[in-house]
């Protein structure tokens, strides 16, 4: 049986550990990054030939909406689901079936984040055809799994068992979150295991049968959408039913408790784009080791990643491995040792009125 | 006698060190670096009970005048010299003696800069009085002198002769250009070494002879300029005559070869806010050693200067003794023991054409 393969683009992320640039109503997936498009539009790119527009589904926040639907009007003038209130992954990707399974209930779901780097566009779509393939076999959950290139610290890896099964697939031993350093270097160092790239691909049917096992809450809550749906109150009752939901990740909701979860693992490579350290994966560096996006001079300034925004110059002198980055209202100057601290500055916004303008 | 005291403001200075809020139409004088008032501004303050503003003589440049002339309505609206061309201080001296004498023969001239920042006022009056009676009684060229606090290399020093001469001045042994970190600290252990604050006093008839007998091609000049000064065509021909005035430092061209220097010791502190570093001088440290104008938070940041314009914030994580300052449209990131190079970004910016805008 071939599969019909549907599309649910998740396209709810706020990406605060890209700030400045990556703001409230400007968040990381609507960025272009020294692309000629954006992240959101990458993504719904990278779709082409793989999943038809018809069969595309993008979930989204409320605040995000209006943007979501000025980059990608043709994907997301069909199907767009905008969440009533953010309530993390497991509702969304709720969310998304539920509508799927309505005009398709023999669907198998390609689920994607709209704010990660993928190339090249041929081996996400091969892996993503051997997933499917697997999805309908098995009846699994199943995710793809990035080969690792550095110990990184900020994705999560997951330990396949041994014994491939066709078509090229492992089921999951288990997941490990973002490790710390050393037990990164470890885990890459041994066969199989590799970063949860975060894009999953099931039935329909079967996903929603797992929310039912491991979040009966979520389950109940879906089922109460799925009856007001289409009807005259739906929109006002779904809201209220949708703010209800549980808000926990499908990693750790049900991904981490199932046990009939495989892994794909893929030739392409992959980057989250989960700081700004992740421009080293976005572009080249010049011969100083420095990545420059927009106007900079620099004297004796090395290994650092130098984003201004149209119109504005950088300069920098005697500085080595700092990221800077200026936007209209605000810049940051951070060592790329501290990337991940981005978010305690978001957290300090959000907490002092009169810096909240800066979110 | 009691000597008719007249100032000339030097206010033609670009002060390129204080780039990216010091601009070729908003040159640092003109800047409020954290004061309510701009530096040039706070000079003009400086003089009130010491010279009366109908005794004071502003020398700035074209591209300044309109700027100068709006910050101190009151004393440039009287004596307002504007230099058809820099050339450097010699020149400006000698015009603006040209023109005090024509209004009074007699007149004793205090020459400041525009551009330093002097502490308290009453010991700059006092100093400056001492000063103006030794010019009288000696009829020389009286400098003065600051005590140092630390090897400062972007100071000029001054060596005194031994041997005090009422009312507490020195003659001048030498003059020590910037020197080496090494010497500066071998400087600031002898006793009786200043630093040059670059603010002179001598009676006009004494520079201008000096000027006669150390730069006689200068001293034509500016007989040619007094000849025309008020006729009918004096503009247009004073622009010409300027032009070609020979470009020189009246430190360099006058000071250094004279054997008729003083140098009066002040107890005033002083800076000639020559880099970002002098935020130091100007504003207090807060807890973790920060200078901070404008709006700014921080995680793990220590010892920095940070400068944010108007509505703009600046972030910072992971950063130590750096200096950071944002303008409009440009942006200053450099390392504090670098902050002279500032000027090699400047000289870039003006060696490339798309670039030069930002200067």
């Amino acid at each position: 049986m071939k599969p019909n393969l549907w599309a649910i683009i998740m396209a709810g992320g706020s990406g605060e550990r890209l700030w400045p640039l990556s703001r409230r109503r400007h968040p990381k997936q609507t960025l272009r990054l020294g692309y000629k498009r954006s992240l959101l539009q990458l993504a719904a790119d990278r779709l082409k030939g793989l999943v038809p527009v018809s069969r595309t589904v993008v979930v989204t926040t409320r605040n995000q909406a209006q943007l979501v639907r000025r980059q990608i009007p043709g994907v997301a003038g069909r199907r767009f689901l905008v969440e009533p209130a953010s309530r993390n992954t497991a509702a969304a990707v709720g969310l998304g079936t539920v509508a799927v399974l309505k005009e398709d209930p023999e669907a198998v779901i390609l689920v994607l984040p709209a704010d990660h780097v993928i190339r090249p566009t041929a081996e996400f779509h091969r892996t993503v055809r051997k997933a499917a393939r697997l999805a309908v076999d098995r009846d699994g959950l199943v995710c793809l799994g990035v080969q690792p290139t550095y110990p990184a610290t900020g994705f999560g890896y997951i330990e396949p068992m041994g014994g491939l099964i066709l078509p090229g697939g492992f089921r999951v031993k288990r997941f490990i979150e973002k490790p710390q350093l050393p037990q990164a270097q470890q885990l890459i160092k041994e066969p199989g295991i590799v970063w949860n790239a975060g894009i999953f691909c099931w039935r329909g049917q079967v996903i929603l049968a797992a929310i039912r096992q491991w979040l009966p809450g979520l389950y109940q809550g879906l089922e109460a959408i799925q009856r007001v749906w289409g009807t005259p109150e739906g929109k006002r009752r779904l809201s209220r039913l949708y703010r209800r939901l549980p808000t926990i990740s499908i990693d750790v909701g049900v991904l981490e408790r199932s046990r009939h979860v495989w892994m794909v693992p893929t030739g392409f490579a992959w980057d989250d784009v989960g700081s700004w350290n992740s421009l080293a994966f976005l572009h080249s560096a010049d011969s100083q080791g420095n990545i420059v996006l927009g106007s900079h001079v620099g004297e004796e300034t090395a290994g650092s990643i130098l984003v201004a925004r149209e119109g504005h110059l950088i300069a920098t002198i005697g500085v080595k491995d700092l990221i800077v980055v200026s936007s209209d209202d605000a810049t940051l100057v951070c060592h790329k040792a501290q990337a991940q601290a981005v978010r305690k500055i978001v957290a300090r916004l959000a907490a002092n009125r009169p810096l909240r303008k800066f979110l």
